[in-house]
């Protein structure tokens, strides 16, 4: 079987480009190692192949059902691969060591979930929803509310989700008409209906912790009255253990076109159903203070992006591993030019197209695992930097990337995988094989945790224009210094570097001339396309600090990782061109179309 | 119920600007009017939307399946279906008279295709190969031939497939091992193995006419040894009906990820599970000449290219038109700048991106609708043109933009699809709604007759340089006098028809570039990037001409195509320069790239 990911290229990143063993230097990690992260790494990638990629398939092909009685059906090979990955620890594994947890750098803890990821999209969402859930509610809630939901969290012993969207509204939040009042004894009582809710139920746990967005009595208009509260499905009984039955009530699950294997809910909040306490409306517990939801929740929401573009990034690496398998065993053709028509079938990977299809989903997939994975080391930063002031930076850097991290894999990933089952030809569009599953997994990605319209907004409306442009700058400032260093390197980095430097400040440019109007409605009528011209951009920055990395160095590896970033410079960068092109003429045809054309 | 299509857009492409009704002034069609295309077009229009549209997820939820027997078992609806187009004369549409045909126009034909296409395209594969095998046999059987074969096949009594691929080899016909034997009587004797058969085995007619290719004793090496062979599932009766059982066996279906209405077959000719005539071997008759199946077959394949290009066409457009009621019911957010966060949000339509989104769907299924019906004209000037040199020129053209027509729309409308998804947010992904199935049954054209690469190598390896570029400078002529009459127009006209020709005479300069050195391996190395570059530079022509056929006419649905028009001139037209840079360059990234370096 392949591997779902590759481990090569892993280490080249985490240790040879990233330096993730000087983290070991910071107090947090002290106790850690090469060692112990390798540890855990081939940990995952253990469990993943044996528990996860082993029903992969079987998950899609049996997608959960509603019993009749209200509870979820799912195959039990599911329930058996997350009890083996919170055996393992791996629930906790970035927490802290008070909690349970390992300590893990976030950069570590990312790389290791990549494998489950890659391997089984639909079940690793389980743990990746409770980790985000749990680190929310470690960094907001109160002691109590850490050893009521917190630990029984990382042990997997209960499971939790976020619960934002409501049939009526999927991005605007400041329409949600969930209710909590509150209560004498200090909770609340939460009425509403939450849509799209992953892991919204199931019995793969005793309990399931919902983080639920609602507004209170004389909470502001729009998003400004928006609370946070927990809102278990069993409230904690006295002994830690669920205990009653609170009033949430699965009323539907969504049948997807992938991704089948995770729950996907429709959940009734204090639909009368059950009367914890004796009375209907389900019992919430509120997060921090009043009106600041909204605020708590985009720690988790950004949290989740990142690892959004991560499943993307994993969905995309293994599909590309397996059409590079397929690639070299199979034969077909032969190569232009071959004189002689009864030579040899040659396999497929000696035609220059198929290299072609082959060498843009490693420049994607590799690119974007690059920028994951430098992302979750600026998190690491932000957590354990010497200085503040270095860890404001991160924070600030991270602020400005989370919209490409999330959305540059979710839309480029998802080619690989279409250029996966191309390399298949016909065998992939049959369920024999493995890519076109992935090619349907991935499809949720630009759609979820902020669509990518949203994250175009989020990009150009917020993040290049907040603290005056700040985060603009310092990204600016880090990519000029990759530019300088792979200047000083010389031939191909060299025009790469010229490439990059000039691409960058085009969009520099731009970003000011959109918004030296003021006008809002103007500058973000393209935001989309800046959205992916920033995101190829970055991409390419990525590559080029990849490129520097191998300097030196030789054998097949890096000759691959040197024509991977040749690829993405000679083929992928220059689209670029043309998007700012638009952007930079202050193009007006979406705001000039009227719907009555259509 | 939304319609599948647009009857108004179809009004304007055969009325307004391809002038389907100046046909009736030819002989072949003097019968016809616009009355009776119109009533065709009503005819169609109405049994798609009565008949195959209301299967059409059902046939997805319900794929064929293989009984113990050996025989296919499918849900009802699919015979239903297809009798009524049988029955409404609709499979002989564009055939002879004397065969039992309407004589329509292909270009009608065509069009009313598309509708069957759009409400279902796994129904609707039937009888398209049913015309596209009945079609070859017209031209190339016996008058014998044709009464025993082609007749049913009109009638919808019989079905046609084309048995092309073979296990071992897809794309690569040379390799096929299927063997024809000579018999005494003048038959042959068929053995081997076909692959991905559509329409492979059913229980949906009374036969099903296989058209096979086979190498005979003696024949040449590679394509050159490859003859036809008409092999049915049932030998023809003495009395027309079916006959005695051919050994002709179903092996297994193919499981898809779409188009899974359509059964997709792998077949045993000869295997000797049937025994016609007291022996084993399929039973086949030779089509035409021995050693020149291969050629024969590109008459169906041409065809058949041209209509996967209509089924892409047709699963683009029905998703913009789904996406696009959706957008204007659905509502969701504020216009952005608006105060007051009290007031009710407004349909979807009303964001800029969703407009983005929804203009690119119709610049996508528009512009390759024109082209499709564009590329039909051809035939029926082929057909029926007054003289030789014009039908001449007619075929000329059609070789060299079939790639195009085959290749741009699965792409494009696919994408098409991409994005009506993403106008629906989480409810495009669910299979509650229609458009996630658009996808996955787009998602097959890319690949069947011919894939994405292999359009890339006919177009830049075979179609633009044969006869001397004669093909390549036709459409250069065609484009230039486009491009004059904008200019004569003014206004947005004359920007765009500058654009189109900067761009169109890049192609011509690097076109001759690539081939100058005489390196085959070398010029080819990026003819996938040829193709699309060269694709969207055919779509803009087809958006310039419907931008002056809109000239002086006013109203909504002129103001669409205008606007159209303005945004593939301005989002993507400019998508084409840094691919010709590319080829410009003579790139080697995918011929540098060695195969242990990935």
């Amino acid at each position: 079987m392949t591997d779902v990911l590759s481990r090569r290229d892993l280490d080249f990143l985490l240790y040879e480009w990233l330096d993730v063993v000087a983290l070991t230097s910071r107090k947090r990690f002290a106790e850690h190692s090469k060692d112990t992260f390798d540890a855990v790494l081939d940990l995952s990638a253990d469990l993943a192949h044996k528990h996860f990629a082993t029903h992969n398939k079987k998950a899609d092909a049996h997608e959960p059902t509603m019993r009749p009685d209200g509870t979820v059906e799912m195959i039990p090979e599911v329930k058996t691969a997350l009890d083996a990955y919170a055996a393992a620890g791996l629930i906790a594994g970035a927490f802290d060591e008070s909690v349970g947890g390992m300590q893990l750098p976030t950069t570590v803890a990312r790389a290791a979930m990549a494998w489950f990821q890659a391997a089984n999209a639909s079940t690793s969402s389980y743990p990746f929803l409770t980790i985000a859930n749990a680190n929310l509610l470690a960094e907001y809630g109160t002691e109590q509310q850490i050893d009521e939901y917190v630990r029984p969290m990382l042990e997997g012993r209960w499971f939790g989700t976020m619960c934002l969207s409501e049939p009526q509204a999927g991005s605007s939040l400041a329409d949600i008409t969930t209710r909590a009042v509150p209560q004498d004894d200090g909770s609340y009582r939460v009425t509403g209906t939450k849509m799209w809710i992953s892991g919204g139920d199931h019995e793969l746990t005793e309990n399931i912790v919902h983080l639920v967005l609602a507004k209170t009595p004389g909470g502001g208009p729009g998003v400004k009255g928006i609370s946070l509260f927990i809102v278990p499905k069993y409230l904690p009984g006295a002994d830690g253990a669920a205990g009653e039955r609170n009033d949430v009530t699965l009323v539907g699950l969504n049948h997807k076109m992938g991704n089948r294997g995770t729950t996907n809910t429709l959940l009734a909040f204090g639909d009368g159903t059950h009367t914890p306490g004796g009375k209907s409306g389900a019992v919430g517990f509120l997060v921090g203070e009043e009106h600041r939801g909204l605020s708590y929740m985009f720690h988790m929401m950004n949290e989740a992006r990142i690892g959004v573009g991560f499943l993307a990034i994993a969905l995309g690496y293994v599909g590309y591993r397996k059409s590079l398998d397929y690639a070299t065993v199979r034969t077909q053709g032969r190569p232009l030019g071959a004189k002689d028509p009864a030579s040899p079938p040659v396999p497929i990977i000696e035609h220059a197209d198929v290299r072609r299809m082959l060498l843009a989903q490693k420049s994607y997939v590799e690119g974007a695992l690059a920028l994951g994975l430098y992302c979750s080391r600026l998190v690491d930063e932000h957590d354990t930097a010497d200085d503040a002031a270095t860890g404001d930076q991160a924070t600030l850097l991270l602020d400005v990337l989370t919209p490409i991290a999330k959305s540059w894999p979710s839309q480029w990933c998802l080619e690989a995988n279409s250029l996966a089952i191309q390399v298949h030809g016909g065998y992939g569009y049959t369920r024999d094989y493995d890519v076109e599953q992935y090619y349907r997994d991935n499809r949720l990605n630009p759609i979820h945790e902020g669509t990518h319209g949203i994250q175009g907004l989020d990009l150009l409306g917020r993040k290049v224009t907040m603290h005056d442009g700040a985060g603009l700058s310092l990204l600016g400032s880090k990519i000029a210094a990759t530019v300088a260093r792979a200047r000083s390197l010389g031939g191909d980095a060299t025009g790469y570097a010229d490439a990059l430097d000039t691409v960058w400040n085009r969009i520099v440019d731009i970003t000011a001339a959109l918004w030296a109007a003021g006008d809002a409605v103007a500058a973000l009528a393209n935001s989309s396309v800046y959205l992916e011209a920033f995101g190829h951009t970055v991409i390419a920055w990525m590559w080029l600090e990849q490129l520097i990395a191998t300097e030196g160095k030789s054998g097949d590896f890096y000759d691959g990782k040197r024509m991977a970033a040749r690829y993405f410079y000679t083929h992928e960068l220059p689209k670029v061109g043309p998007q700012l092109d638009l952007l930079a003429s202050g193009d007006r045809t979406t705001l000039d179309m009227n719907p009555s054309w259509f």
